[in-house]
């Protein structure tokens, strides 16, 4: 049974000079291996482990969060009065930290069971996709889903997940070209091309500012079995725009159903990583469970995406240290200051310090609070940074740039082609997603076993001694489970018919 | 039976010395009353219909649209060769076209079949509501209303219209005030409040930047057996939260369907007007019809939304001559001041002069082109200019600030109180809206014809000789039966589950 009160302090990294108390921990208390808390801890605060030196780096997740202002002994609380941040803003030091990765050979890597498609990728479901280039559309799209749900005609096609309709409330009042246009343009294509769709039909209005026959020209796609359009104007209405989706999706079927699973490496999984409704858990347990998962994937040849640019702002040098090349590097600084554009202009600004509230939990500076949300990239080479919804086409460790915010963020990561999603919540996320399965991880146990039918996995058991390592390898399991078709609660719930939310960038006119 | 080559010319006002080609007209062409046309005039194209001297006004719609720059014979072709237009950008002139309205007295308004709700409000329709403060509860408020619909308990309830769920892309990356939180606080509050909505059940995460707490407390709301709130993590996950909302759903249907329908005069109707797909008709018949039938409703102490504020820039001197006093007028230039900033700053800019392609189309001046979308306001006094989604709480004519984006607009309109919804269409449009039902206007008789099962009512006739009066009280017929329970084409086909979008302003982060 879980016993919250097993594990007293909670060793993050190998490479550490502090451990985080599991529990309050008053002083004198008896920490194990001979270390003894000098002073009262508070949950979720650093104590030394070993004596630290004036100047000397302070690290947890086996990274530097800070220096030592002053000296301090094994067993000493460690926080604002004794720790210290350069200001080391411009010093963004690419590749510093960069150690190429190992990748497992071939014949050694985890499989799954995964729909290999024509062009070489890989999906873990198998849908049919409406995609909706308006809100104008949207009613139709859920329309023809619905029909085609309640018609029964499914029955007949086992190997199809289902018929879900991408609806959303942008695609016209919006400029013609610029940032919004190109996001928009990206998200819908991105999804077209998800392996995790058999097929896709595309329904517009007509004489809405998103056109569909532009995007076929931009990206030179030429209809076929696999990818239809259509729009209400030209079917002539409502009613005719469904029977004809219907006939439709109903070509599509015997193909799409004609897909089967087979064992494929884990190098073609593209996993997103998410966190939503954070905790003071979060950054100890979860997160750095799954960052523990994301090097087993990497290391067995596949892709993690990290993203949520505004947590882990003023902390980039995290992520720029381990770029595989300057290049890269650039890419995300050049981000980072396209974000303080984008809230500038909007009347806001980036500030991602710790707040009052992040300092009584024990985050003692930006980067200790930025590695929580980071940690759950793990700690291998970042080998690409990709613009909101870009294909993701590196191996690896990457990043794309995304709002914070759960649906615009996995949308961006599902339309650059994730396969698979985990999702770490504290609070409790109710978070699902069609097409890509979302794992979702429960930083704390109280959490877990209050909203159990949602959550997937309970990374609080850190807590009573599972070690990081552990829960990182559970997770992996779990993740190739999901991908070979396990479904997730909540795929078991229905999940996913609401959650796609392109970034809205720009005016509404 | 239909016949488009009816009449050649049409009058817009008796005010006027233009008439609009109703076909394309050949030189010498017959267009009654002795007039001739001296040049080929295209279709809706002007020609003038007496002699106009140099710098005299051209009158269209019954408003100067421009002035001529030569001498112009009856018969006379009338374009930009023949027009210019002053720079009267800060010369707004309020209230200098404003003649006070005439309202008929109580006994002789027109009456519609109401629910008249406890606080005095009518609801032309008896729905219960599921609203949702953030993305991350969409798929729940859903899935309560799915399982409310299905579960067959409203069998019991004839009086009420349907379980509908309002679910949209935002609610939490988002800034914790300022503009874009407030324009969503208001659109919550004013859906709660919508008349056609009998009882209201608000679903949250329970994370979420938008917080009901904070929205229950700015208004002061009580919990009540018609206002209902709730968030997922309080409830214990998506199963309990389903479970519970179902529960509070069973509660209210008795009251709800306690409400009846009795006899109200029209001046409890709140009209949104609203266009989307225009084209070269609409500014001479749905536009110009709609806007007879809203000054009939304004003569019956009813009130009138014009909105989509982008569409009438550069031409706001054209409600700000009819404005009731100059504090009326000053706030309508302080949105178009607003408007500029707001596009600037996400790099654009406001622009509504015609287009080549307008000009093609017989459009002058941005006066005349502004005058095709705010013709369906009509000719009354502005009363007053709302911000989006706030109450509207005069009668008569009033402007709310809004996109021109259909479903943004509407969605700030039906926040605003408005329990009826006209839409004029010229590409074809196949918008719906819950909980205010939506009468679609065709703008010609062959978009009509082919999107029949969409369209409620043809206004291309007048094209055929249907005077635009007539047109006007054939739309303020259809208004009365549709308020009194009539349903329209696009409640037919289940339209309005997915059209509300609220405006997003500023970054998403
Ligand atoms: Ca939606
Ligand atoms: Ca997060
Ligand atoms: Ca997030
Ligand atoms: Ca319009
Ligand atoms: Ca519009």
């Amino acid at each position: 049974m879980l016993n919250p009160s097993k594990i007293k302090v909670l060793g993050l990294n190998d490479d550490d000079n502090v451990l985080v108390a599991a529990a309050r921990l008053e002083k004198g208390a008896d920490l194990g291996g001979g270390l003894i808390a000098r002073q009262a801890i508070p949950f979720g605060h650093k104590v030394a482990s070993r004596a630290i030196a004036p100047e000397e780096p302070i690290r947890k997740f086996g990274q530097i969060i800070g220096f030592a202002s002053q000296p301090i002994e094994a067993g000493d609380w460690v926080h604002e009065h004794n720790v210290f941040l350069h200001d080391f803003q411009r010093d963004y030091q690419i590749g510093v930290d960069f150690r190429p990765e190992n990748i497992l050979p071939a014949e050694e890597q985890a499989t799954f069971r995964g729909y290999r498609r024509e062009n070489g990728r890989v999906g873990t479901r198998n849908y049919i996709g409406i995609l909706t280039s308006v809100n104008c559309s949207a009613s139709v799209a859920r329309f023809i889903a619905e029909a085609a749900t309640r018609s029964g005609v499914l029955d007949a096609y086992p190997n199809v997940d289902g018929v879900v309709s991408f609806t959303h409330g942008t695609g016209c009042g919006m400029a013609s070209s610029g940032e919004g246009y190109d996001v928009l343009q990206r998200t819908q294509w991105g999804y077209a091309g998800n392996p995790n769709l058999g097929a896709v039909l595309l329904v517009g209005l007509g004489c809405e500012v998103f056109q569909i026959g532009r995007m076929k020209s931009v990206y030179g796609i030429e209809e076929r079995e696999t990818f239809r359009t259509m729009t209400i104007q030209d079917s002539g209405g409502t009613r005719r725009t469904i029977e004809q989706g219907l006939e439709r999706i109903r070509e599509m079927l015997p193909l799409v159903n004609s897909a089967s699973r087979e064992d494929v490496p884990a190098s073609e999984l593209m996993l997103a990583l998410q966190c939503g409704g954070s905790d003071g858990y979060s950054g100890i347990t979860a997160n750095p469970a799954l960052g523990a998962a994301a090097d087993i994937l990497v290391r067995n040849g596949g892709t993690a995406i990290l993203s949520e640019t505004p947590e882990i702002y003023g902390a980039e040098h995290l992520l720029t240290r381990r770029a595989r090349s300057r290049e890269v590097g650039e890419r995300l600084i050049e981000r980072i200051r396209w974000w303080e554009d984008y809230t500038a202009r909007n009347g806001g600004e980036m500030n991602n310090n710790p707040s009052p509230g992040n300092k009584l939990g024990g985050l003692t500076t930006i980067l200790e609070k930025s590695l929580g949300a980071a940690a759950k990239g793990g700690t291998t080479p970042l080998n690409a940074v990709y613009e909101y919804a870009e294909p993701v086409t590196e191996k690896g460790f990457v990043f794309m740039d995304t709002p914070g915010y759960d649906p615009v963020s996995a949308t961006g990561q599902v339309a650059g082609g994730a396969n698979v999603l985990c999702f770490t919540t504290g609070r409790g996320s109710a978070y699902g997603c069609k097409p890509t399965p979302s794992i979702k991880l429960a930083t704390n146990t109280a959490m877990y076993e209050r909203m159990s039918e949602d959550m997937d996995i309970n990374c609080g058991d850190i807590l009573d001694g599972v070690t990081i390592a552990q829960k990182g390898r559970e997770i992996f399991e779990e993740i190739l489970a999901v991908a070979s078709g396990k479904r997730t609660k909540s795929e078991e719930l229905g999940y996913g018919d609401n959650e796609f939310v392109p970034w809205q960038i720009g005016a509404v006119m």
